[in-house]
Parts: C-alpha cells; structure tokens; sequence
C-alpha cells in the first residue's frame, strides 16, 4: 500500500446518494471523469475484471463463442433497423471527417446479425451463439449513483442463432442457466422477473434483478410462490364473465360538481339510489394519443380503467411499445368535439371510431358508473357487453400491494432491484431486417431467429458493493475481491516489520493474492482502511508476533481469531484461496 | 472447427494490400465494419488477448499499476493543453444530448496527469508508473492496411511521474528494457530508432519499428554500427567552418533562362567562369510560412538548402514542431514584393526581417552560387559568414541513401518499418498545463516530469503477421498463437475419427490448447485452412493410424515427421507447450 495507486477518503463524495457510490469512491475503486463517465483504479479494475472472468467462463461453458466489436459504428445498420432513430438522445452519435455518421454501440444486435449472415449460409452451421464483453455508450438522461447509471459501462452481450423456435427456447434455457450461476458465483441475492421489452422488440424476456433498496427498477412479488415480475409485466388475473341478463338498465343521472372519482362517489351514495358505490365501480376513461415507428400520424386511443387505479404510464406505454405514447393537448380536444373532458364515455369513442381498450378486470357483464358524453352527466349501471364493447384489452392500470398473485398464489408485494441481467428473445426482428437465412436441408430459405443477452459487468461491482458492505466499508464477496488477504503490519519495529513482510512472501508464494499495508501511518488508520477497502481476511501483525500469534479477521462476521504464526500460511490457504 | 465461428475465404479482399491484411481476412480473424473500423473473430481475438497478456506481464514486472479510463472524455482537460485543436480533424468529437463536447481519446496524458494530482500530493507518493491496455480512436486521413493503421484501435499506453529528471530518465530506461523483453517475447524483428516527438511536445523520444517492407515509416541506418533513426531525427554532420580569407569576392551574373538548378549550373559551366559547379555548390533557398500554436498570425521563414537536396516537408514540419507550416501562395508573394521568385537570395530575407536558417551544411567560410534577389541574376562566391549570416540552422533537406551516419561509422541505408512502440520522455508540458507537483521534503513545490510510452497493441498482429507469413497463410511465433496444436482428422472411417478426438481429449488435458479439424470436408481442404490460420503444429490423424502413428508438422518450417501415436501426447506437451 505504500506504493499503490491508492488514496481513501475519509468524506463521502458530495454528489454521491447511494452506499456503493459513496464507498466506492472513498475507497479509491473509481473516480469520476464526467457525469456517467469513470475510470477505474487499480482496486476498482481488479475487481471489474475478477467479474468478467465469472462470466467470461460460464458463457464458455454453454459454448458461446467471444468476438468483439468495434464501439464505433457505422450508421447504416442501426438506419436498416430504425434504431438510429429510435434511440432518440439516448445515442452518442458523431461524424468522422468526412462527413459521414457514426453512433457509439448502446447494444450490438445489427452487427452481430450481419456477423452472422456474412460467415454463416447453411442450415447446418446453427445454432450458434456469441458474445462480447465491451464498453457500451448510452446517453442517460440522468446518469445515477456512480457506475450503477453510468454512460459508458463495461458489457457482457450475447446472441444466439437458432433454426427455429424451439433451437431459440434451449438457447433461452442455457443463457438462464449460465446467468443462475455467474450470479450464485458473485454471491448476489436476486430476482428473476418476468419482463417486457423496451426499445428492443420481441417477446419472451426474464429480467435479473439484484436486491436492493436503492435499486431503480420496481418489481412486484408474492411472497407465497416465486412469482416475481416487473410492474410493466404483471397480467391482471381475469375476473370470470357475470350474466348480464340480472343486471338493471343503464341510467344517466344530473351529477353536477363532480369533477373527480372521489366527488362522483359521494354524490351518487347521497342520491338515493338505494344501493352504496365504490371508487371501484367507476370506469375511469383516459385518453392519449399514439404514433406508430416510423408514422407522422397520431392516433387517439381511449383506455377505461376501474376508478379506483390511475393509469400507469410506464405500463401503458410498455404495452403499447413500440409505439409513442403521447397525452391530449387542448387542439387534440378541440379537434374531436365529441370528446366531453371529465365525461368521456365509452358510447362516443365507439361511436366516433377511436380505439378503446379497457382493463382485464372489465369482463362481459359487469356493470360501471361512467361519463354520459355530457357535460355534468353520468351513466349508472352501464354494462360491458351489453351497452358498450371495447376493442380489447390493456394493461395499463397500475398494480398495487395487496393485488392478487397471477399466478393465482398470494398477493403481490412491491420490492426494488437492480437490473443486472436481461435475457430475451428476440425472435425474427433483426433476422428480417438484413434477411438473415440459412439454406435449409431442401435447398429452400429458413428466416433464423435470434435471442439476446446482457450483463452490466460494470454495474455488477456497484451492486455487488450495494448488497456487501456495512458502515465501515465494503465487504466483498470472495469471487470478486481484488485481494484475498489484505495483512496489516501493526508496530513499528523492526522485528513486526519484517515479520510482516516474510508472511506476505510465504502467502505469495502459496498463491494467494496478497495486499500488504506497510505505510507508516499509525495502526488506527491501517484498521480502518482495511474494513473500507473490504478484502475477506485482514491478518494483524503486531506485537502477539513475538509470541508467535498472528490476529486474523474475517471481514464478513467481524470475528477475530488468533493463530500461530507457524501454521498462518496453511490456514489462510485453506481459508482464502478463491475458488474463481 | 465443425462449431467454430469461422469461415475461410479462398480470395483475398478486393480492399487488401498488405499480406497480413489479406491473411487476417481471408483466415478468418478480423473482419471490416468501416473504414479503419475492424471487428474481431474468435481467432483474432485469442492472438489479440495473448499479445495482451505479454505486455501486461511485462509492465507489472516493472512495477506499473493498471488502471482504466474512459474512452469517452471531457472536451474541457485537452481544451487545457491546446490539444482539442492541435489533433485538428484527427481527433473524434461530439456532443452530448446537453450539448456538451466530448471527445475519444487518443491518448490519455491530460487524464492520466490529472488522476495523478487528484491522488498524490507528498514527495514521497513519487515516482509511479500507471497504464492501460484500451480502445483508442484517431479519425486517420487514410486508414489503411486492416488493423495496421485503424481508427478504433487497441493500445497499451502507459506514463511515469517523477520528481526529477533522473528520475524521468530512469523510468524511461525501465520502459525501454520491458518494451525489449515484450517484443522479444512475441518474436518480432525490430529496431529502436531516435524519433521525434510528433504532437505531444517534449524531446527525448524512440520508436521501435517491426522491420517490414510494407511500413509506413521510413527510417535510416548504418549496416557499420547500431544506429537507426526516424528520418525526421537524422542529425546532419557538420562539417568544420573554413577560412574566409582565401574566398574570391561575390559577383552577380546575368542568367538568364536559367528557372531550375540544373540549367543554372549548365550555364555556369558554359559561362567560361575557369571552374565546373555542381549542383552541391548552388543554395537554393525555400520561402514558407509558419505560425505557432494559439497564434493567428503567419510569419515568413526562409530555408535554405545545398541545391542538390530537395527540402523534405516532413523534417522540416518536425523541426518547426508545433509550429504549423505552409507554402508561399501567390498572394503572399505579392504582399511581400522583396521575394523575386526564383530569385531569392539570403540579402532581401535578411534586409527585410524574414528569419532565415539553413542546413548545417551551410558553415563559416563555404561558398555558394544563390540567388541574387533579381530577376534572371544569380551570385557566384556568396560566403557564409562573410556575405551573409543565417539566424541559425535547420534540420530540412532530404537524407539519402549514402549520406554519412551521424554517428561517424559509415554512411546510411534507408529501411521500411511499422511503429509498434514509442518510449518518449515528455517532461513537464503536462504538469505545467495542469500544475501538477509534488510537495517537496522543504514543503516547497517539485513540478513533476512525465514520460509517456506507447505500445499498438492491436497492430502488433498485423506486424507480427507482417514478418511472420508464407504464400500459404500465417505463420504464428507459439506465444501469440490461438492454440497450440491443429489437429487434422484426415479420413472418414469412424477408427480415425474417433483415435483424432480421443488424442485431442488427452491434448487438452495435458493442458494444451488444442483446435480440432472433425469437418466433414476433404483433407486437402483441411490442409489449405490449416496452413492459412497458422497454428505452430499440426497433427494429422489419418490412415497411419492404423499402424499406430500420426504425422506431426511444423508449420513455420515445413518439417514433417511421423511419431508413435503411443508417445504422442508427451512429444507434443515437450514442443508445443507454450510459456508465455
């Protein structure tokens, strides 16, 4: 240490809000350059590349193959896909000297694709899957908490080639095992959720999500199964259909001064209806509007949901992917009079053509309070399939604590976590954009279906640090730490000294990877650097040495032990060797 | 190779001019995305991490500490040191969705010097060498020859911070020493040439260049001694000043129709002056114009030069380092109408201000026929020293093959090399742009000194494909090889099949790294390929079998030998081993 790369901080950084941004940083792992943009000192590179090493091997285990690519591309593969637009500024994008324009990779589908169909041209050279760890750029709009949001990061991006759906289901199967056990191997509590797709088109997806409070993305589960999803994929058990024959006629009423579902409620149960109604038993309709890729066209689309759930807009627009989701503006009302604000009923969007898609929960049968189409005017017991049919349905209301498990067991409760893992099936999108084929065994074309795969390397060490630290500082996992004994020589004589130092040279030639604190600073200092670096074992030398003791310290539990100094080396190998 | 991610190509790329282009292409090992823009294959890959993998050794051995930084940097450091203009179109920028600039690196001193100040503040923190083994970008004018010289490239670039210059001169010692060891390791031939500092300031400086034909750089040496140098660092011997005295007096003639040097000594020599002139006698002197870094303003320059001797842009733009410099155009001529073209002579320069330096050929007491400042007039005996004095010399005239070495032994021989490394000691252009010292033990300031030092690491195979090929395809030196062993399966029957995969089995665990050709494709297909990926040996499974021996072939010398399939495991695992 007295010749490291190295300097901690006593002070958490001033704009850093989450553990491992802060620790991190005080323990001279990282240092920021820009925002979103750090480089990595030496402790910090250690660990990244302890990680990709985990990873590198078990997708070499599933026999994917490593290539890599350049960060800077071209853009006419990502034009041929329309994901150089979009991207929008989420894209670092540039031009070379002559002019022509470049973007910095944000994910690599287009040219692995084109990879493939530039080598491959038999049915018999799939499946086939690669992979690459490589800087990734994205523009965040608000790059976070260190390396967990950053706008360069360090990438695991695998792609599988299969002949059919099947060959792409094992590569799925595979890529999800290999994920089980690098994040087993790097000691994380996590997820695995259900998940949509975003930007990337597709279907089947699976999101890993380590564990954590200060996580960004918000996933429900039921603590009496595994069922564990993120909000956007969560499908609303369907209630069974009702009889409609039972059900009273549709009444509009006068209901002035109720401009909200809370004010609407009160006035109707001091009507006198002879009945008491819920929030529940109002049909909320929204309306937005919608544009489709690559159309200048907007469409109006009207959502109904029960009055007692607000729209979720990540929702929506994540069923609706991948089209723009936009609100109404004022023109947009004044363009379709027959749109009454705070009225809107299912009968004037039905009969003036705009799309309504309405919540699962509002099955055939089942009777709502809602807008009449008039000013100060509401419908009672108006009934779906019976007075009004939507065009289908949406999952767009939000998902509560409490709601029922989809898969039938519980209800569901709101956690966070950290993305560190996306497996997805990708099917034909990028396969038909550069007419990716394989000759069949009939001399005919079969279009190949692909599956993507991503690890954020980088992010791992910031949620690793998230999960494994306490307030004195980091505790690192054995698989990722950058040293396996960090010893400490505590005393300032000659004899601890060189006792220290021939320790170090015994656990070196053992094979362990050894940090040795040789600074001349004062013990206090040593300690509390080691629990902030947070290496496993912290072996003390002091003045139990002449006593032929040595402390040894387990970061993890805190317990402290002294041993002999004779049998030091062989017990600190069987201790700490990592087993990668 | 029947999964491998390859496919052999029989033509060479219609882009490819260099042999180690068109064989990493056709083999498989890198691919073209964009102009300079090259993806990697898993062979290529494989070389690439091996050739990594060697300078990392060899740079922690001298005690340099990794680190990382990002690719995507500030506008606002190179801003600091002039360098976000002086790169000019070389350099990739962009802006960020804020509207920020950025930049990708081309190299790292500013990052590098000021990661050092944001960690170091004692004396006793120095010295200390960092590096990094990244992605560079340059937006080079003429990407050329596949990864030989390409836009997004891998380089290992590493800096030394020192208090002193002894200290500098030490480091820079260690650099070289581990760049020898490396180069040695990857079996390259090369030489070490004085080298001049091109756009990073600063003066002591080599370069060490792979010997090939194909190079870019040309550089002189002396087959009598050990000297090498960078035509640009070519020193010129002077020759001793001669008396004035003995000289006859200057005298102007009339000659006309005489615009290039040689009719002007044709004339002379026709002239009945009672004496032959040569073109050696004659000073031809050269108007340009430069301007320094920051500056708006041109300023002219007179260069003067034996009339022999072409003035050579390239050492003389080295020689007026960083200043920029650019030919006369007409207009200038006319704002400066002392200058008769053709006609200029060290009077009018000298009269009218013009700074004016010649070749260090010009000394004391040498005679010369120059021009006389008017049209259609020549001086004969102008005398240096005596007629006219220059402000100084200048390294600008061509070297040629001939010229005396500059170190006294013998006379030069120009050669043809690839940079694939650059040791250079920058001094303290970086610290003083960011005020980078040291608090000394007196607790005054130390200003530190820096080197910088530069290794292509992706480059290194092309060299190392440069130097080391035949017209059959690559041949790899074993320590940067992508296996080890090639094994042939040379015939259909399931005896051969299964002896070559049950010898490749024990290969592997032998911990050789093994590729196994099980295609189904004839054996002289077989052949072909694995000569052009160039794996050192090459085991061939065929009917011999039968009789209990497989044939082993080196691929760098053609050697064939038939062993004992019994042995064959230990006489592999002897040979083929590769210590890295």
């Amino acid at each position: 240490m007295s010749s490291l790369f190295l300097r901690t901080l006593r002070e958490d950084p001033a704009d850093a809000e989450v553990p491992s941004h802060k620790l991190l940083v005080r323990a001279g792992y990282v240092r920021r350059v820009a925002p979103g943009v750090y480089s990595w000192l030496p402790l910090g590179l250690k660990v990244l590349r302890n990680i990709e090493r985990v990873v590198r091997e078990e997708m070499d285990a599933i026999g994917a193959q490593e290539i890599q690519f350049p960060a800077l591309l071209p853009r006419e593969p990502y034009e041929a896909t329309g994901r150089w637009t979009e991207y929008g500024p989420n894209l670092f994008r540039l031009r070379d000297r002559k002019g022509n324009d470049y973007l910095l990779g944000p994910t690599h589908e287009e040219l692995f694709t084109l990879a493939v169909k530039g080598e491959y041209s038999s049915y018999k050279d799939y499946p086939v899957i690669l992979y690459q760890i490589q800087a990734k750029y994205r523009d965040e709009e608000r790059p976070r908490a260190g390396i967990l949001r950053g706008r360069e990061f360090l990438m695991k991006d695998s792609y599988s080639f299969d002949l059919s759906d099947e060959g792409l289901a094992e590569s799925y199967a595979r890529h999800r095992a290999a994920y089980i056990k690098i994040f087993d191997r790097l000691g994380l509590r996590y997820v695995i959720v259900s998940a949509t797709s975003g930007a990337m088109g597709g279907s089947a997806s699976e999101e890993f999500l380590a564990e954590s409070e200060t996580g960004e993305d918000t996933f429900v589960r039921s603590p009496e199964s595994d069922y564990a999803a993120n909000v956007e994929a969560v499908v609303t058990p369907v209630p069974p259909a009702q009889p409609v024959a039972d059900k009273p006629s549709a009444q509009v009423h006068h209901t002035p001064d109720t401009p909200t579902i809370e004010s609407l409620v009160a006035f109707l149960n001091g009507a006198g209806l002879g009945r008491e109604f819920a929030a529940a038993d109002t049909l909320k309709n929204v309306l937005v509007k919608i544009r489709q890729p690559g159309s200048a066209d907007w469409e109006l689309l009207g959502v109904g949901v029960p009055g007692d759930r607000e729209v979720d807009m990540k929702r929506l627009e994540a069923s609706l992917a991948p089209a723009e989701v936009a609100l109404l503006e004022e023109a947009d009302f004044a363009a379709n009079p027959f749109l009454v604000k705070g009225y809107i009923g299912p009968g004037s969007l039905t009969a003036n053509g705009v799309r309504y898609l309405v919540d699962p929960r509002i099955v055939t049968g089942t009777a709502w309070v809602t807008g009449a189409d008039k000013p100060d005017h509401h419908v009672v017991d108006l009934v779906a399939g019976r007075d009004f049919t939507p065009d289908g349905t949406i999952e767009a209301a939000e998902v509560r604590h409490g709601d029922p498990s989809p898969d039938g067991c519980g209800t569901l409760e709101a956690a966070r976590g950290i993305e560190i893992g996306h497996i997805f099936q990708l099917g034909r999108k990028y396969a038909d954009a550069f007419a990716l084929d394989a000759l069949g065994p009939d001399a005919k074309p079969v279009r190949i279906t692909m599956g993507s795969y991503g690890i954020g390397v980088s992010r791992l060490v910031a949620a690793i640090a998230e999960q494994s630290h306490d307030e004195f500082g980091l505790v690192w996992p054995r698989s990722v730490a950058p040293f396996d004994v960090h010893v400490v020589i505590a005393g300032k004589n000659e004899e601890i000294t060189a006792g220290g130092e021939q320790l170090v040279r015994e656990l070196d030639a053992a094979g362990l990877r050894v940090l040795l604190d040789d600074r001349k600073v004062s013990p206090g200092v040593k300690f509390a650097d080691a629990e902030l670096l947070g290496v496993p074992t912290i072996v003390v030398v002091g003045r139990g040495l002449a006593n032929g003791l040595v402390e040894v310290k387990d970061r993890a539990t805190g317990e402290r032990s002294e041993i002999p100094r004779a049998t030091a080396v062989a017990h600190l190998t069987r201790e700490c060797v990592t087993v990668f």
